[in-house]
């Protein structure tokens, strides 16, 4: 699987919905290593569990774990602003208000949770 | 792994802080399960990055993850206070006051992360 | 509401960064009975503490107001990102760029706050 | 208003659900000042729409007065942690863990807002 990015000269995809994850690929290969550092700490509080460890040690890699998640989906996020976002708005009509939308019920989302 | 419970009779853990784990076992078993379901969102949001799937569903599955976390994390503090939190009080002394402390700053990491 | 910004034409304000505050206008008043409400809500919390009321009680009022300051937060953003961002994109250049992570970075202060 | 506790000499007050909001007055001045603060932010707050201040601007005092308040919450859920949860939890009995998940809940209201 990870090998797929070097294997794919094919940078530009189009998604199902016909976007192009262009700009995307920027930082494709950074964000699999921190989703994957992220793996490694859902796996590493099994662990903390299995063995009881501390509560509050515990509660301590999920706030870290939190902000890590909370960091990949706030550079995700400004990827999209600066592209598909920008893209629609750019070309106008019905379709840059519906994406500003659904950037805002997005980000609304993350606030909230 | 969820095996080691049953195999293990003696349920009753002393940590390295010398608290009673005894409570905590309670729901250990659906913890570790809940937590190996946030291991595999972890998984599937690599697999989105990977096939570039559009952000605003990538954004959507973190916010579940996130919301994931902070249910365990609200589980395990309920636990915390029920239990070492109570004991440390019901014994009293500037322990008691301690634990108090300790679990406001970790309820801190929480509200702000 | 909506016919102020007509008859007032003095309305259009140029910021000291030179946005037109246009597009802003459309809910100012709904915004400011918001904003209203909110102020009395922190009186509220302050008669609450004044009356040693209980904390439970209190800390639900804390959540119902952060949730109403949110509320008027991520209005204000989805405004910002239909207008001013929306602007900045289309005129393009490095001003585009700018536009899109002063953005992300208020949104990472709200996620994080 | 200000004057109250300065007149009740009897600081010890008996709430309507009969906890002793003794310790709760430590620090009454204190928040009462804080809680001024957040009201003047708010009003801050309307003066910024009123005058179509930049969206940036008005959103980065959100998140400060979003984060004062949520100190707030967390200074008076240790003083409930350390007061009445504990106080339940050394009398023991079912008052106890309903004391607990209420607070619990609490919590869970302040992560969640």
């Amino acid at each position: 699987m990870d090998d797929d990015g070097a294997q794919a000269p094919a940078e530009v995809v189009h998604s199902a919905d016909g976007h192009l994850a262009h700009g995307y690929l920027t930082g494709k290969d950074a964000y699999l290593k921190r989703l994957r550092r992220i793996e490694g700490q859902a796996r590493g509080l099994q662990r903390m569990v299995e063995e009881e460890q501390y509560c509050i040690d515990i509660l301590t890699q999920v706030s870290a774990m939190t902000s890590a998640l909370q960091s990949v989906a706030l550079g995700l996020l400004e990827e999209h602003l600066g592209h598909c976002v920008a893209e629609a708005v750019a070309a106008g009509g019905p379709e840059a208000d519906a994406k500003v939308r659904e950037a805002s019920a997005a980000i609304a989302r993350l606030v909230r949770s």
